[in-house]
Order: C-alpha cells, then sequence, then structure tokens
C-alpha cells in the first residue's frame, strides 16, 4: 500500500495501528476503542492487520463494522475514517486454534508491524500504535527479535532508546527494564541514568509541547541512601548524571527518595519522573491507572505508542478484553502527533 | 509510675504514646490527633513525655489543653482520659533551641520510649505508639540503638521482627528494609522471604482477627521472573518459602508479579501483602495514603504502632504538621487491641 504525503498542517493526523497477534485480544480492543465516534473524528487511521479477525472480534463484542477494507498493497487516500489494510495473502489461521503460542500468528504480526514501521520511517505515518505481540510466536516464526522495542530501534537505527510510562498526568520514563534486578548492578553506570534523563526531557518538549520541562530523578536505594548511609549510588552515579544533565540545560531534580517521588503532592512538581528499574516506575503507573496506562518509545524520533498489556490469551476470543490502554494509547499518539506538528508549523 | 494491671476484659485499652524528640514534630501531631473527644472516648491514654513541650504545642495550635498531669514516677490509676506521665527531673531544653540533632532530646526521647516499653513489657499498656526519635540525638546522648526497632527487638527479646506498613484496607509486611538495594543479593535467603510471611500470618490473626488470612507474596524481578528468564530468584529463593508457609498450614499465593500487585483488582484478594525491599512495599503504601499509613512492628508479640514520618525538624514549632498518620497510628493501635482482647477473652 502507498500510504499518502506527510500530513499537512492542520489536517488531522494519521495514525496507523498495527494488529498485533490475531490469537490475541489487540482486534477485539482495537475493535472497541475505535468503536467510539468522537475519538475516529479525532485523526484518520490505517489498521495493519487481517479484515476477517477485525469482522470476527466486531461480531463478538455486537459492534457494527466502521471501516472499509482495501489490500495493503494498493494505493489509498485516508481522507477520513479508518482503512484497514488488509494482508489477505498470509495464510489464513483456523478459527479453532487455541489461543496460545503459534508460528503463523507469529508471522503475521510481525508483516503487519513492519508494514506499520516502513510507514511511519517514510513519514507517511504522524504515529505508530503497536497492538500486543507474542515473542515465543515471532520465534516460532523464525523472526528473531525480542520484541517491538528491538525491532524498532533496528528500523529506526536508534542507539538509543528507553520505555516511558504515561498514566494521566504521571510519566515515568525507566532507565532499565527487562532486567533482573540484581543484574542492573552491574549495568548501573552514569550513561545508563543520564540517557532518559535527557530523551524524556526532548519528548517532554517535542511531542508534550513543554518549553522547559522540569524532570525528578528516583534515588536507586531506601530514601535515596540517605547521605550514603543506605548505598553510594546515588553518590557516585545517579548525582554525576544529574549534573551532565544540568551543564546541558537540562531543569532536573534529584535523587528524589523513591517512596515519597509518586505521592501527589510531591509528583505533579514535575512534568516527567525517571525511574531507574522496572518495577520502581511501574508499581506506581499501574496503581495510578490500570486499564489506562500508555507506553512511549524515546529514542526513535518518531511516535510509536502501544497499550501497557500483553497478548491476554487467557482472555481472548471471550469478548471480555478492556480497551481502556489501547483506546489510551491512540489519544495519546493523536495528542503528541498533533503537538508535534504544531511545533513544525512555520510561525507565521 | 505504676500503671495498673492489665486491662480486663471488655474495659477501653490503655495506649501508651511516647512524646518522641521534643525537638521534632511529635507533640504537635500527638497533641493535635488527641484533641478529637471521639478519639479519646475509645480508649485510656498514657503519653510519655513532657507536659511543658506539650503544652507549648497545644498553644501554637490553640488547642486547650484536655489531659492531667502526673510525675511519671508517681502511680496512678488512667480510669478515662488522657494522663501526662511527666519526665519532669530530665534537663530542659530551651525554648530557642534550633530544631535538630540534640543531646538533651535524644536522652529524653529515649528515655520516654523505655518508660513505654516497660509497662508494654510488663503488660500494663495494651499497645504503645511512638512519635519519631532523631538516630542521631540518640547518638549524641550515647543510647547507642539505631532506632526503636532494634531496641525494642532487643528488650523483648525478640530474635525476629519486620516491618508492617498499614494504609486503609491495604497492609504490607517488607522481607528486607533499610538496606542498600544491591546488597539485599547477599541477604536473600529462603528464610528472609519465609519469616515475614510467618509473622504476617500471626499478626492478621491474632490482631487484625482474621481466621485464616489469604497472604500475597510479591515477586522480587520484572513479571516475578518470567520463569527464569527475568531472574531466578522466584524459584531458588521465593517458591521454596511459599512451599516452607504451606507446609504450615499458611494460606499464601505467589510470587505475584510486583507492578500489578498493588492494582485494585489483585490486591484486594489478599488480607495482606510480603514485598522483598524497602521501596517495592513503601511506594504503593505512601501512594494510597500518605498522611495516613502506619508502621507496625511484627515479631514482638506486643502491639506497638508508629506513624510513617521522622521528626519532621523543618516543620517543628510552625503549628504546620500534619497529624493524619499519627492519628491512625493511634486508631490502629486501638483496633489492634480491642480484636487482641477479644481474642484473649474466654468463650462463654
Amino acid at each position: 500500500m502507498t500510504v499518502p504525503a506527510p500530513t499537512a498542517n492542520g489536517e488531522r493526523p494519521l495514525i496507523g495501528i498495527s494488529m498485533g497477534d490475531p490469537l490475541g485480544i489487540g482486534p477485539e480492543v482495537i475493535v472497541k476503542a475505535l468503536a467510539d465516534p468522537t475519538l475516529r473524528r479525532r485523526a484518520r487511521f490505517i489498521v495493519f492487520g487481517l479484515h476477517d479477525v477485525l469482522e470476527v472480534a466486531a461480531d463478538q463484542a455486537e459492534i457494527n463494522p466502521f471501516w472499509w477494507r482495501e489490500p495493503y498493497d494498493q494505493t489509498a487516500r485516508v481522507a477520513t475514517g479508518v482503512l484497514v489494510a488488509d494482508f489477505d495473502d498470509l495464510q489464513p489461521i483456523a478459527a479453532e486454534e487455541p489461543r496460545g503460542p503459534h508460528a503463523l500468528a507469529g508471522h503475521a504480526s510481525f508483516r503487519f508491524v513492519e508494514e506499520g514501521i516502513r510507514h511511519l520511517r517514510s513519514g507517511a505515518l504522524d504515529a505508530l500504535v503497536t497492538a500486543p505481540i507474542c515473542k515465543q510466536s515471532w520465534q516460532l516464526a523464525n523472526h528473531r527479535y525480542r520484541g517491538h522495542t528491538e525491532l524498532l530501534a533496528q528500523r529506526f537505527d536508534a542507539r538509543r532508546v528507553n520505555m516511558l510510562f504515561v498514566a494521566g498526568t504521571l510519566r515515568v520514563a525507566l532507565a532499565s527494564d527487562h532486567l533482573p534486578l540484581f543484574e542492573l548492578r552491574n549495568r548501573f553506570t552514569i550513561g545508563l541514568v543520564h540517557q532518559p534523563i535527557d530523551l524524556l526531557d526532548q519528548a517532554l518538549r517535542e511531542w508534550f509541547g513543554l518549553e522547559r520541562p522540569h524532570i525528578g530523578v528516583l534515588g536507586l536505594n531506601p530514601h535515596a541512601g540517605e547521605g550514603g548511609l543506605l548505598g553510594d549510588e546515588e553518590q557516585r552515579i545517579i548525582e554525576p548524571a544529574l549534573a551532565l544533565a544540568r551543564n546541558a540545560g537540562i531543569r532536573v531534580t534529584g535523587p528524589l527518595p523513591p517512596d515519597t517521588a509518586f505521592v501527589p503532592e510531591v509528583c505533579r512538581q514535575f512534568d516527567g519522573l525517571v525511574a531507574m528499574y522496572h518495577d520502581q516506575g511501574l508499581i506506581p503507573i499501574k496503581m495510578s491507572a490500570f486499564h489506562a496506562a500508555v507506553h512511549v518509545t524515546l529514542g526513535l524520533g518518531a511516535i510509536r505508542t502501544s497499550p501497557d498489556h500483553g497478548t491476554g490469551f487467557e482472555l481472548a476470543g471471550r469478548g471480555v478484553a478492556n480497551p481502556g490502554s489501547m483506546r489510551a494509547a491512540i489519544e495519546l499518539a493523536i495528542e503528541l502527533a498533533t503537538v508535534r506538528q504544531r511545533q513544525r508549523a512555520p510561525v507565521a
């Protein structure tokens, strides 16, 4: 499919959505989220996926189809609404297939996101929202990437990426993510802490439209080390990373005692926080908005969001999946794309 | 002061409150909390402290004194209301003394809690609530304990203690607490994880009145190790600790993925949770109730609660300290003492 030229200023943004694993809850939460006409009016959408699978999901949720279909390799102009770019050349997956890892599904979900990335890179899409894939299925289909983020980093030639989570007004970037907790000890460097501060600052300015964002950086140890009594990483590593950021003109405060950093009266002083490890950031994010948290990839130069849940095989096909996080991911993609468009517009 | 014999069944519990550091916010939050007559009617109280300091705090907060005073070494019978057991033999601290570490204040706060502990051990008090002390002041006064908990453990001959935090319906015990995060690696044993499960189970039955409590135990690593991909401590250490607990008849589930364990729909399935390290438990506790979280010491065999904040020197003397956590600590002490009294009463 040839997607049109980049969105002109003032036009509603074009949001790509990759359907994720056809056996997971991706198709269902996409259909449920986009079923709301007020959301559909805010942007134009291309769903990279399988038309048949979306139809079944809509049927189960008792939603009337609201999209039109084109083969993914045809030229299409999305003027309004939702276009499903259908990969009808893929080998079909039997309807009675059990929900779980599956080579055909892995190959399909890989194709969907590859096509989405291609159009995101070309600038045709203003943002890409990815529904969850199953890593095991990718392995079964011989696609040797650990997940979306690794694939995106490679395709965008990004040497530095970090995860950012957004839940309402709470924005938390992670200095490290899917790592055994104690292995972090061997990787805990000034660069590891500095990078997410730098990338978050850039994202807050360019995508969230904040002129001079204020970033709070958490400590690693209880009470942020209590002056060295409870660990020295704050002094040896985090403080120098903060100094680096300040020298580069970033407005940054820390290291904050982790246990009080997420108390409303503290975290509202910051436009974004940087957490040192996965659960330090994700416990508060999921507590504050379980079905409405969104993941954003920092460092690609392009906008990519995703819901904060997995394929949910145990829920799939039953029509009970909660579309909150997918909806939030789509909404955030629209907001970030709109701000960026405005930032790039020539001053009149 | 000779405190009377143990509270008879049906009588309102007798709660001891140690005033903590006279230069901190302890006196102020005690006066503010007990100023509420509905709280005072629920129990009988002895405050171990300095009458003059409490008077100044009351004056600043524009609260009329609601207590009566006895020298701490006199016999007193607390039939109702609040008795201040006054340590008027202590060397006075000048009113203009700057708020911070101070040897006289350290000695005073040590004496208050020692007297409280003495009466708690004798069974005269049904519970002890401790206002915050300053560790540096204890050092200056040559009292060589790291804090309240160490002193209590020694006086009660308790070989095993753990911190429990209570915020509303959320109850979280910590397997480890004031330890540099990466040092936990060298101490992370089956015993370390098993002990708080055992002590929490006992507390939930004897103090919270739950017949067969259900305890959730968190993992250490992201996604609770994801089957070994993100760390093996769940398999090597946490699972065997759970097996030990189950063999002893404890109803326990885990290891739970830490980031979703505190989501309301998950944690409401449990009567209590066990977190592996300080911030894993305290981030959610402080998020869910910053000015109403209470610390309870597990393992003493006696009930001791305290607010979850420190001396707050920077706030002291200004009348602006929030008494929420002290009030919650007093209320919880009353509730636990009442349940325990009921549990111990002979069946009619």
